[in-house]
């Protein structure tokens, strides 16, 4: 007869308990398949407890397919042939993150949450709460909410130049996300060029897609588009308000010789990624602005110019498109919650967002102007050149030195200092990369940190 | 002399009234190449504007490289050749949605709103709002926040039999992403077997994804092994808590098979999608819990548990694939809002995740039950069978009529009414599809309304 030990003071209700060990004993073959069990009436007086509860179990492992029930005879064990014994788990070794975490850190890749109207957006969350209520429940349109594309187009045509209808614009959860829909939506078959230097995650999410890239190096206007043009390319990603990282604006003159080149079946995906963030002059146009033919994806995103943690990114879609999205990933469900989306759209909606963009800039300004008061000043002075500070939240620096830039990244980082490398944009190593030349990204640290900062590299690097 | 008409009274500033029209002279030729342009001077007496607002204007056009300036000498137009002629947009025709809207709708992809807690959501969004504050704005880690990977571990340990780390645990926003990161762990070589039926957007998704899918017809114990085994399927993507669509509960005879198939090298995808609705006993057990040998990804989503417009799935990495996803995938941020994963964090930690669940399976019960008597009670009860009620949110009904199903969907539709065609879930059509049957699915009609729909079916059937 099956004994097993019930508590009943547990948590875990009775039923379940001798369900555990009944399965346990099949999954071990203690019970062998074709046994037969007791009988609920014979096991509820063994155990002490009520044939309802011998039912439940009994039901549970008939539902789950551990027994079978003969009419007029009762339940046998089913015939389950466990292979291997339950391994006992190699202890995992979990990956490890050997980034060392530095005190002060020119990461590119951070906004100020400080900056963030934290009091506007949470005012403005409450009252989508109050006033949506439940229809914040429903899933939103494939494309992202109605009102929110409405309010991205009006925003684009007042501030970017450019004229599309709110059915272009398709909402998703980062630029990351909206890339592998391009892939899906242009094909794997095409080759990507990228620009040589460029933002690293581009070239992994190309691999990872299994799609091929072709690195193609710059000049002082961006891409250089004779050798594009002699590439088998069909699509390519440019970074044309300022090139990232070098921060080159890409001129009237190419940007027309690019589109040019897209009027054949290729396709050009701007990525106006920090466009908001240009200190001499009011924003350069977007190159969709002149997109007459329709081949330009343009893709941009909120992580930038409100917070990383918001994941909403947006791409119009060229007319010549829509059809194809629709075909191939017009099915794909919303990924951004339906109450951010509708959130962002007042924030839009009420100039809230362009109250704010027009106060980071400032504030991005003054950062950028300390930064480079603080470098002139430094011991490094004599031994720097900066270059790319027009626009964008960084600023590249070019020492007069015998160390290499790892060395230089690795002296930093003794100092608790944190600077990228400009080689990691490089896709081919045989470009022509700056010597010793290492990026300081300045929308995560303050000017207090700066000084700091700046005196541990002149230990550093001097 | 350049004469345009500025207006002091718009919106626009002067600056960028003038930028705009000497852009556009430029663009359409009216102003050559290497032409001079007038002197700020001469220019701010002609146009009665500031110096400085010529200027502004000069600047941005020479940042976007529609002009060039001379030393000594002066401005400029650049030599820009602009192929083509603005073309008017032929008037595009957006794709429309052909789908009726019907007032009593049997679609199985929605859940009832009204079921959802929305005040304690709403309450607990609220602290999240004033305890977190600005933490919200960080972006999550890569896999999800912490907290929320902790919870979701403690509610598989308890509810559904699994004990995993938090490490394995990759949150993201909808199954249809996680499932394209699958993929690209994966790869696309493989070949990966879909029960036929399924659901439809599977397929979608790994055409998208140009990955081969190899379709594997059912018998009572869910996916055909003998034949899965003749493949060269890799991968099966399985329901084996609640076939969708058919109902049929894998028994462990048939999990232990498949657990066995994939020992050697291939991987099932186990998805859990409404694992928590079942009414007869409590939740099958995961095949999960007996992957001793890491082979299961295991996908499950809050989309019909809490809401659809939440956005958040999970998956569970077997330990074998972490460092995999960590090398081809562990580079892309997080796609849920640090905010949503919070909420739903501190949802699961205080039990109302377990109540909600509880309260809404009694709920659908009820309607599931009301709707089986509505049908037995109806004209329509001697010509139905109704099968995989056992558990989720619809039941399938047989007719025993000449009619098809598409015939049958087409009156149900001309009476108001929903209701989808089974063979809409199978991917080759050679299959012996059961014959008019159509799928009710019960989440998102109350009882009031099931009656009027029923009685619109009789008309439209009988």
């Amino acid at each position: 007869m099956l004994t097993y030990h019930i508590k009943h003071n547990l948590k875990i209700p009775i039923y379940e308990q001798l369900y555990n060990f009944i399965k346990q004993d099949i999954i071990n073959g203690v019970l062998k398949g074709g046994e037969k069990l007791p009988s609920k009436r014979r096991l509820s007086e063994h155990l002490k407890v009520s044939q309802i509860t011998i039912e439940t179990a009994y039901s549970q492992l008939l539902a789950e397919g551990y027994i079978y029930s003969k009419p007029r005879s009762g339940y046998y064990v089913e015939q389950i042939i466990f292979h291997g014994k339950k391994t006992t788990k190699k202890k995992y070794q979990m990956p490890k993150n050997n980034q060392k975490i530095c005190k002060y850190d020119f990461n590119t890749n951070t906004v100020d949450t400080n900056c963030f109207p934290f009091s506007t957006w949470a005012k403005f969350l409450r009252l989508e709460l109050t006033e949506k209520a439940s229809k914040l429940l429903l899933a939103a349109p494939n494309k992202g909410v109605f009102v929110l594309r409405q309010e991205i187009c009006r925003y684009l045509s007042e501030f970017r130049g450019i004229t599309v209808l709110p059915e272009q614009i398709v909402v998703g959860a980062g630029s990351e996300y909206l890339l592998m829909l391009i892939i899906q939506i242009l094909g794997r078959n095409r080759i990507y060029a990228l620009e040589n230097p460029c933002y690293p995650k581009l070239r992994h999410i190309f691999n990872a897609n299994n799609v091929k890239i072709q690195p193609i190096s710059l000049d002082k206007d961006g891409l250089k588009i004779d050798i594009l043009e002699k590439t088998s390319a069909s699509v390519a990603y440019i970074t044309p308000s300022h090139q990232f990282p070098l921060g080159v604006v890409m001129p009237a003159a190419r940007r027309i010789k690019m589109l040019k080149w897209a009027e054949n079946g290729n396709y050009i995906i701007e990525d106006d990624y920090d466009s908001e963030f240009r200190y001499a002059s009011k924003p350069i146009q977007a190159m969709k602005e002149l997109d007459h033919f329709e081949r330009v994806i343009y893709i941009n995103t909120f992580a930038k110019s409100l917070a990383p943690s918001l994941r909403i990114s947006y791409m119009i879609l060229p007319l010549s498109l829509i059809s194809d999205y629709e075909r191939l990933c017009g099915f794909y469900a919303s990924t951004v919650p339906s109450f951010e989306q509708y959130t962002l759209a007042r924030f839009l909606q009420t100039g809230s967002f362009e109250r704010h963009i027009a106060r980071i800039r400032n504030i991005y300004k003054l950062r950028r102007d300390e930064l480079i008061k603080i470098l002139k000043q430094s011991k490094l002075s004599k031994h720097i050149t900066i270059y790319g500070e027009e626009a964008g939240l960084h600023i590249m620096l070019k020492l007069d030195t015998h160390l290499s830039e790892q060395q230089m990244i690795y002296l930093a980082q003794k100092n608790n200092v944190r600077v990228q490398g400009i080689s990691d944009y490089y896709i081919s190593k045989t470009e022509d990369i700056p010597k010793s030349t290492v990026i300081l990204g300045y929308s995560g640290i303050d000017e207090q940190k700066m000084k700091q900062a700046v005196l541990n590299l002149e230990n550093a690097w001097l």
